[in-house]
């Protein structure tokens, strides 16, 4: 049974090397991030600073921005302290923590640059230490900008993948199929969609892949649900394959989906992976039904991606 | 009659699925967007909140700064009155209501980072209110920096559509037409034109989608205006079909449009659709006349390109 | 003489129609603009001032700045003096001029956030117009930074063209030859050029276009130069015309030049045309010397590539 | 012996001309820049301070804002002392040299929007150049937001290249070899590579540049290493050629690669060149181990790509 037909160079062209792991892994994890970490990267640079602050989560960067915050606002009025609370005018002297709290609150109104003006700098030392501060303040406000434009303005696709995979009926042979739709009311176009399969080779060890072809690759409104198939005829790389032997082998579906976003004209790219695990056989996906409401728009409910039925 | 002779892969490469909605549709409004109201998609999240901040009107966005920005002062005010008007020096104490105010300015000056200073806040918790005020004041201003630059630089193409698409003479046949110009006076360069047309099919009653085929797919520049043609011949899947037929039938054509400004560099997307009762049989559109002014300058009025007259 | 070989379909796909104005026109302008004046456009809108404020030379912009800058400030100082000079606290009361001069000063400390605080509001009619006042400053720098960010991040092409299109020998047959370089330091990648010759044709009183098929047609490096070549062969539509046929009937050689700036990893345009009286016959480019520096830099004089030699 | 087989066209369509230099010059530097100087290219305007502000070092960067605000507040605190100090409230008055710097801090408290107000402008003059100062504030500011952007979202390829170029056995015959990785822990997608030499013909005394075959041309994922390699079969220009002829020919391989940051879409270009002492004959490079970590992760050191062993 000679299963693998496919080129050979398709194996190389992935970049995923051809390492067997002897325990089962997967290349692309379910959130689409590639599951690979590299080491000696050198240090952690601007850039990395940058990507970090546009991807983490908005809670976390919430609590990074205020805990900087807080913390420039410690080293600051440390600093006026050590120059002297005497150097400011409008400071509580009730005592020497009141004093540094006085000194906190002014650091907080000079780096706002807000400067309410009933605490203020009286001598040189005080006035430059405080110059120096609205400068890095109104810097750290433009970088702020920047993180956070780039955050909105970061090309995103919003796909929902269904949970499964099916091996349904497809003519006369035997398809595999799965379904994405728009999780997002802004319109995706030229969606192109790429499968490949990954799988160990048990002749010669080796993690080989294989691109599954499909019976559409591009779709021009992903406006409803676009159910994804490749057709399990003879020159398929699965053909012959039972779901058993593909967890035997250690298979996996990898998917990429690039298509553009055009309410700002992005090309946007998400990726998801299967598992033998979510492969479910001898099963069809239930139609999606839109419907025409009263008012002439057409509703669907991409949710409903998900339903199978049984064939018997 | 064959009348739909192309291949019914086509259907599925748009995207709308093959349901006859038993009553007229259309699957793209006169102002381009797509007739599709997708439900499931879970909350509302920030990148939501972006697309819409970006591509609402200027006047809707006005009002929901306004309405924010006081909101956002009624509750800082509110909360410093529950910290207490005697934490601030400067507050009018003629009534309960006068103070609440003062303070609700407290916090316009506050948020602003404006801080005049004849109001200020001298305990503690009224100084850390306000320090944290403030850092959420610049840093809403840096969202809105975000918006304000998202909406301008926003890809948008400003095609004008005739109002009407014609069954013209073309040559030995009739041709299908429309004309379309550019609304700005920025360029549009390498612009593609794509026509579609969505019509229901009696016999199997499912809806149809048919590639019409272009005279000239692409211009380079659309300095004047663009008549854009689908010839009518026996190829065509409209070939023999009367205006009545495709009223019956609930035909639509839906025409996708893709362009270059070339001041930004940004790929551009425009879409519009026509329905049966846009069209007019037996017209032809009046030429465009451009004229070179007196400095020189070639002029034209694109709003002459809905103008058509009956051919006897 | 068969003048016009290449497809008619060229002329249509160029976007200028195949009027003729029966006086000399030019359809692209020295500086690259279209010189094309669209009317009947509507009114001017945001995305309008958008494109202007980024596309306008730096002096107009200043001019702009400053006077709304102005107008604003007495347009709010106006409103405070109708609320009246005693709603403020500071203002100079000496004349009724200088209260105005004050509420004006008053006003730019108000709009820039600045609020030094001798000048304060005591009324709430007052605080209500200053605090509209600081967040419609807070707003229009908002556009402010916007706008800026979308000057500097404008893709452009800054290419130098030779003062002259020369008829040189090229192999055994003659050639349509120009020269391009790269105005700036950073670098241009992945150039293309275009050429095509608009016409009057004396016959059908038409003009009309054609593109001139070119020796080499991109270049991956802008380093240096890059002289553009189209061989004056039996295929060429300009084949046996000479410089004086070409003046007689108006020709037009418009250049298009796609690049790529890698520093931000745009796509660049440059448009750039000549007409019959830059053209020298006879004529050769003389070649460009970069010679290698002390320290191993290669250096090119770019202006160099104006120069040509007669060819006896 | 016929070395030079490839078509003499590709020399001109890479943009470094054909002079021979007559001593050792590199077309590409080791960090990536086209070693080529351009003269005469006019006066540095607005474009070329924002390439420089993008692309200038952190710490360059640094300096350079320091310097600027220290020079403008110097600038602005001598126009007040022009003016005189008598003008405005709050000037300590000890000495000249002190009043000048209660202006030189009254400008960094205007400049920055701070306003305390402690120091304050009393005359229309001193009010007037205030309000100058501050809309040159926030006018800087908004620079300093758009160039800080600038730095965070310029595309960047960070790859590492191998330091040695390897002549090693590639089936039945050898290739030239160098291995690159991704410094970066973002992913690059759809990684394109092109190698071109530059050499000097001892026949025609001229530069000539030949690309050369690769044996993979693209790779999905830069996810681990990527061996790029040039078969030197009997069509490749360095077939027959010792590294001591490449030397004495001043050869150099410089290398292209284009990919997609997939965090932001955005296409990013690296290059890359080896010269003649970075050749090491008779090596192969020691295979990259990946291996799978507890949590089924797979984990990679890039720094490994460096490394090749002797083939004896």
């Amino acid at each position: 049974m000679a299963i693998f037909r496919n080129n050979k160079k398709d194996e190389r062209e992935l970049g995923f090397g051809s390492q067997n792991y002897r325990k089962s892994v997967r290349f692309i994890n379910k959130d689409g991030s590639v599951n690979v970490q590299r080491r000696g990267l050198g240090g952690f640079n601007n850039l990395d600073l940058y990507h970090w602050l546009t991807s983490v989560s908005g809670t976390r960067l919430s609590v990074f921005i205020i805990i900087s915050y807080t913390l420039v606002n410690l080293i600051f009025g440390g600093i006026y302290y050590l120059i002297g609370a005497e150097h400011f005018d409008g400071v509580n002297h009730s005592s020497e923590f009141q004093k540094f709290l006085s000194l906190f609150f002014f650091s907080a109104q000079t780096i706002t640059t807000l400067g309410y003006g009933h605490l203020f700098p009286i001598s040189n030392a005080a006035s430059s230490a405080a110059a120096a501060e609205s400068l890095l303040g109104l810097l750290s406000f433009a970088i702020a900008t920047g993180v956070i434009f780039g955050r909105f303005s970061r090309p995103q696709a919003h796909i929902l993948y269904s949970k499964n995979i099916l091996i349904a009926p497809y003519g006369e042979i035997k398809g595999l199929m799965f379904r994405i739709s728009n999780k997002k009311q802004y319109e995706l176009i030229e969606s192109e969609a790429n499968l490949t399969m990954s799988i160990n080779n048990p002749v010669n060890n080796k993690r080989e892949f294989f691109n599954l072809a499909l019976e559409i690759k591009s779709i021009n409104f992903l406006a409803l649900s676009w159910t994804i198939v490749h057709p399990i005829n003879d020159q398929s790389p699965i053909f012959g394959l039972s779901a058993k032997e593909l967890e035997e082998r250690d298979a996996e579906f990898l998917i990429l989906i690039k298509a553009i976003n055009d309410t700002f004209s992005q090309t946007v790219y998400s990726r998801y992976s299967y598992k033998p695990n979510d492969i479910v056989e001898n099963a069809k996906f239930r139609p999606l039904v839109p419907e025409a409401t009263e008012r002439g728009k057409i509703r669907v409910s991409v949710t409903d991606i998900h339903h199978f039925d049984a064939v018997v």
